[in-house]
């Protein structure tokens, strides 16, 4: 039994199944052709399916080709440290801002998680700026990124939320997000507010752009139910890339999260607390011998170290010659943990070299009102 | 059958039983008597049952008494033009403002008339605008008394609100308005904003004083919801005083509203409008003929000129002579109808003259963040 909402995801995900569920298009191999033609070369995220499915992306790239502009929008929940599962996502939002030139509004839900978490506000404030900090080490264009915070800049977003709220029952939640009448109101409201960026920049410089949202794919049922809303409103309706989970370091079903700290990699995690985690928790699709491993062969589709490689090894060759030879028994499970880690502190490095200088950027990232 | 709701007033309201159902306390002559020895005076609105009920009004006089201030809060849901109901609320607020020299925060639900209404949000930000000259040209004391807009203060009034829609769960809604699964998210979330003004000036001052909120009884549902959300968030319990409705013109039952109108007086009336008003729909408790009412005399408790005069003849002994008269069929229904002619016009003058100056002034109240 699957369960995909923003606030369950249960059992083992079938992403098949949810392209009919969702009503999601699948990322096909002549959509793939017509993004590397515009943005000359395809990201390994697209061509390997972690991004796999979209709403609308046709109806950007024909704006784009007509020389319209598109703006992007994604978001962070804060409510933890910022891990790799968040860093997929972001890297290749950092990819389409390089690659077609265009602004991105970055939505920090505050609210939500205090809606939802057993978490003071305050709490959720802290970690909403230790976030800010990855956030801007991913390495976004300042120029071209802004952030919203929803409630410091609720005097902009509110009066817009009510505006989709009032296009929304309770049933229609209900259905979506599987709540019921134990809820808090405010969680019933929220999803407004995750509508609202999606056309807010277009509200604030007057201008009628379309906007283009890379999620992971359980956030969409947000959209699902507002992108019909955003048009009544008279807005373009926005366009969605969705990504699959990055399978948990454990290698359980799901998603990757922030609940178990020592199984799961962090921005701020040191090359040795990598190889420890790594070494220590990433499940294996390796025999129980070397011996058995070297005749019979690894499986692929269950090692961890194999999937998070797909996420960073970029050289297709050289993924597929590992896949090859772990199929194949001819390397281990402990040498490909080896190049994963590897690869994570490559990543990691870079980040915290520009974590360094990160907070003071913060209000550089932060909109102003 | 009585229903009493923010969104529903319906039938003949039995004010006692009222009391009973929302569990609040009747103002009786004891609490009457520590009011005119603190204040000085009683208001006429006191002494005739106009506010007629209280929650922890003696906690608000306890703390007078101990040299301690407290703020008022009221408001407005901007959705048609002011009426004389809405006067009789705020003329009373001022009174209170004046007698204890204390701060009022006046709130415009713009947020709650665009989600219960079929209203555009334009309409709304119109009505408000004039709305605020109305509540202006009341006379409030421009140093002691802030406007809090819940869509332009959203940013210091949605943080506040999510701390308390936490606490609230849609059920507890559904039974204090009465709601269904199709009312839209926002109306489900709104009573977490109306409860912010409560509490809100402490936190923007950082001081922990009590609230004293007057309102129509029918907003008391609000606050029976939310009271003790606000204490359990560290904040004084607010207090509120009820009042009763005042009749429509027409005298049907329910609550004087503005949905007609050519049968309710406006604060931009002419004298002649008035005039014509009050003389076609005054509902009369006089008989049919003069001769029988001569005889009989006329019903004071129906006769909405004589109902009316409780809220605008300030004189105590002229009321009882005017009833007196009246029930003895000494006085026709014309003469009494002429008589809060008269008195209406008295107070739209003052209003209309204080008009003139009061869109200027709009900057002056709106609370300044």
């Amino acid at each position: 039994m699957t369960k995909v909402t923003p606030y369950d995801v249960e059992g083992d995900v079938d992403y098949d199944r949810l392209i009919t569920e969702f009503g999601i298009k699948k990322i096909d191999d002549k959509l793939l052709k017509r993004i590397e033609k515009i943005a000359g070369e395809v990201h390994p995220y697209l061509r390997r399916g972690i991004f796999f499915a979209h709403r609308d992306l046709e109806k950007i790239l024909d704006a784009y080709e007509k020389g319209e502009k598109f703006f992007l929008y994604t978001g962070n929940g804060p409510s933890g440290p910022i891990h790799i599962g968040h860093y997929s996502i972001w890297s290749f939002t950092k990819w389409l801002q390089d690659k077609f030139n265009v602004e991105l509004w970055f939505q920090f839900t505050d609210d939500e998680k205090f809606l939802y978490k057993n978490m003071t506000y305050e709490e959720i404030q802290e970690w909403m700026h230790k976030n800010m900090i990855d956030v801007i080490a991913m390495g976004f264009d300042p120029k071209k990124t802004h952030f919203l915070i929803d409630t410091k800049h609720a005097s902009i977003m509110y009066p817009e939320a009510i505006k989709v709220a009032k296009k929304i029952t309770f049933s229609t939640i209900k259905a979506a997000f599987g709540f019921t009448d134990s809820n808090n109101i405010g969680s019933i409201f929220y999803t407004a507010m995750q509508t609202v960026p999606a056309f807010l920049p277009n509200v604030l410089n007057n201008k009628n752009e379309y906007c283009l949202i890379p999620l992971g794919v359980d956030q969409d049922p947000h959209f699902r139910i507002s992108r019909d809303v955003v048009q009544k409103l008279g807005h373009k309706k926005p366009a969605i890339i969705h990504a699959k989970f990055m399978s948990p370091l454990t290698g359980a079903a799901g998603k990757s999260g922030s609940t178990e700290n020592a199984k799961t990699i962090f921005m701020t995690d040191t090359p040795k607390e990598v190889k420890k985690k790594v070494n220590k928790y990433a499940f294996s699709g390796g025999k129980e011998t070397v011996e058995e491993h070297r005749k019979k062969g690894g499986d692929v589709s269950v090692d961890v170290a194999c999937q998070w490689l797909k996420y960073f090894e970029e050289d297709d060759d050289k993924l597929a010659e590992i896949y090859d030879k772990y199929s194949k028994g001819e390397l281990l499970s402990g040498e490909v943990k080896a190049m994963l880690i590897e690869k994570l502190n490559e990543i990691l490095a870079e980040i915290q070299e520009r974590r360094k200088t990160a907070e003071k950027k913060i209000d550089d990232f932060v909109y102003k009102m």
